[in-house]
């Protein structure tokens, strides 16, 4: 084994929690063989049936069926072997002070057994052939035993990055995000370890793409505007999620996120907002069910009946995008979804459905960084011109 | 005019001296119709035939040949006429405070000209219709003034990532790279801002990808080695290049880059040390010549006469990917470019011909992270076995 003289305090600490419990939860599957009882495992259902969206915590929550993964049965021994090659693993990992990802655990778990059949012959067989078979276990192992992945020390790309009037711990350091200089901070894959130390903000404002946080950053909005500001980079991953939620949650700071103004900005607040229907699981810990989708908003654009538009005529002329096809369907697509089933929402697809336009945040840059900074988003806010 | 009271002093400091280099320039053109001239632009050629390979400095320069952009021409009118277009609303932006990127900038210039034709018809032209317009003018500009977009406070996304023993003064702060916690210091858009102030390290490892980054950081790597360590998550942007020629250039470190074993990789590698032929006046500041291909190679996997391959035979099995016809054809290209016709990279770029096999990263970490960080690391730099 490692030592762990390079890693932080706070790692080796989440370590030995994580293999207990394990440890703790494979450990019954053991004590049913010493029993000759047949091990079997009990695992909460991932299904859409068992996903309940709870209107009053406005989460996704997975629900209190269960299935049963047993070994004396052909159509589960398969899975059930490939759930403890995965769980010795992740075990292994923790011990070892190895920090793996999903794709790592993918390579250390594929392997070629070979076997001698009931005819006598010798027959091969992989563990696993792809990744999407090991994540499968991997989310199984995750409701199984009851910890998310991060929690187990299994680490991924991050895109995220935070600046603000904030000090935080992560790992043995104190951080200042308010002195980042030009850059900023790029947030960990493990964000539940990070402590919020002392927070002097009073909004959080999420922008979907980097290019807009490094001009708002720049100008020095999250100064004026006390805010904590962020970027996803795109479709958020797990750790921006649980961040924001953090945030959310136990500083109690108004969310608002700022996307294009199109059916793939739409989705990445709805990601932000409620998680994936399939993997309610981890929606109950990374979904931020108070945020805001403050713009760009379809009535910024054309504007209705009790509001003018941002933009001119010319403005829209130069700046609006045709929407294609495929923005069309996914559009019509996001009106099933049940949080895009309210008036507001309703409202907003279907003037994108009737006028076939989209619009870039970049087009409100192109129009004046200090319009986006000091026009719209202060005036959106202050007249709650948001969609909830 | 927005006052300066929220961005850094060393952005004020580099408006103005940008804004009048832009006006300088700019203002020869006035000076020529003021003396009844026809304005015309002397640019260098950002051609293939005035690249030229620096075999001392292993640089792509530009050479000397220029070509006329005139007013007077009905060929070059129209981009003459973009080009003042551009320069102007990057005068504008310097003289406001504002911090384009080449979105907003593209957005900025577009609409519509109304005009009388000979015949006393009214006709309409775009300014330009597409990004790609308006980012060639910009290439003009910046070899016509002298000054690369990040000179001019154009601002993009950022992917790159640093963590090390080192302090940086960016913008108005002071940044210890050494205590980023789990996290790290993501790099700003305009490196050339950010001052080295003090450096406690003996080399630079580039890691292609984001994830092992993350695993390398948690685990030490850069403590336990007296490394910079840097991620370009995947294909490196502008900043992350210029990052890593200044460490490189003014601190002497030798830079090592690992990638995935195919072409792809190669060609991240190549990026970093070359930079692309189209853009060769970028190059000069951004390449850096003296990085070397750490790995993975074919040799590592495969081993050699002089060597043992770090894989064995069942790590192969369960490890190798076969390549695409994609990947075997990009291969191909690969050995056309000048850098590539070393030994080395002939005999490595065959091998992956001959055995259609490529590698992820992953698999090494997969291995063991460990084994990644504690001995194939420091083994291939101490034997210097990599590709130069």
């Amino acid at each position: 084994m490692v030592e762990a003289v390079f890693t932080s305090k706070v790692d080796q600490k989440v370590r030995t929690s994580a293999a207990d419990k394990l440890k703790e939860r494979f450990f019954e599957l053991l004590k049913a063989v010493l029993s000759n009882e047949e091990p079997r495992m009990i695992i909460p259902k991932r299904t859409l049936s068992n996903t309940i969206y709870d209107k009053e915590r406005k989460l996704l929550l997975l629900g209190s069926e269960v299935f049963e993964r047993r070994f004396l049965d052909v159509r589960e021994s398969r899975k059930f072997m490939q759930t403890l090659l995965l769980g010795k693993i992740i075990y292994e990992a923790l011990r070892n002070n190895e920090y793996p990802t999903i794709r790592d655990l993918y390579y250390r778990g594929k392997h070629t057994i070979r076997y001698r059949t009931y005819k006598g012959t010798i027959a091969e067989e992989n563990t696993w052939d792809e990744q999407k078979e090991s994540d499968a276990v991997l989310r199984d192992i995750e409701v199984y035993v009851g910890l998310l992945r991060e929690d187990m020390l299994i680490l991924s790309k991050e895109k995220g990055k935070v600046v603000g009037d904030m000090r935080i711990r992560s790992g043995d350091d104190v951080i200042d995000l308010s002195k980042m200089g030009h850059g900023a901070y790029a947030i960990e894959p493990t964000p539940d370890l990070i402590e919020f130390l002392d927070v002097n903000a009073e909004l959080v404002l999420v922008v979907e793409k980097d290019a807009v946080f490094q001009q708002l950053h720049r100008a020095g909005f999250w100064r004026k505007y006390k805010a904590i500001l962020i970027t996803s980079a795109g479709q958020p991953d797990r750790a921006t999620r649980r961040f924001l939620r953090r945030l959310s949650e136990e500083l109690k700071l108004p969310v608002y996120i700022i996307t294009d103004a199109d059916p793939y900005g739409w989705y990445i607040y709805s990601v932000f907002k409620i998680g994936s229907i399939t993997l309610s699981y981890e929606s109950e810990r990374l979904a931020t069910p108070t945020a805001k989708f403050l713009g760009v908003s379809m009535t910024d654009i054309f504007g209705d009946k009790s509001k003018k538009p941002y933009l001119s005529e010319a403005e829209r002329k130069n700046f609006i995008i045709k929407a294609k096809k495929t923005d069309l369907k996914r559009a019509q697509e996001l009106l099933n979804y049940e949080w895009f089933k309210s008036e507001r929402w309703i409202k907003e697809i279907n003037i994108f459905l009737e006028k076939h336009s989209k619009l870039e945040i970049e087009a409100l840059t192109g129009k004046g960084l200090y319009f986006l900074m000091d026009t719209y988003i202060p005036t959106k806010i202050q007249t709650s011109d948001f969609i909830d």
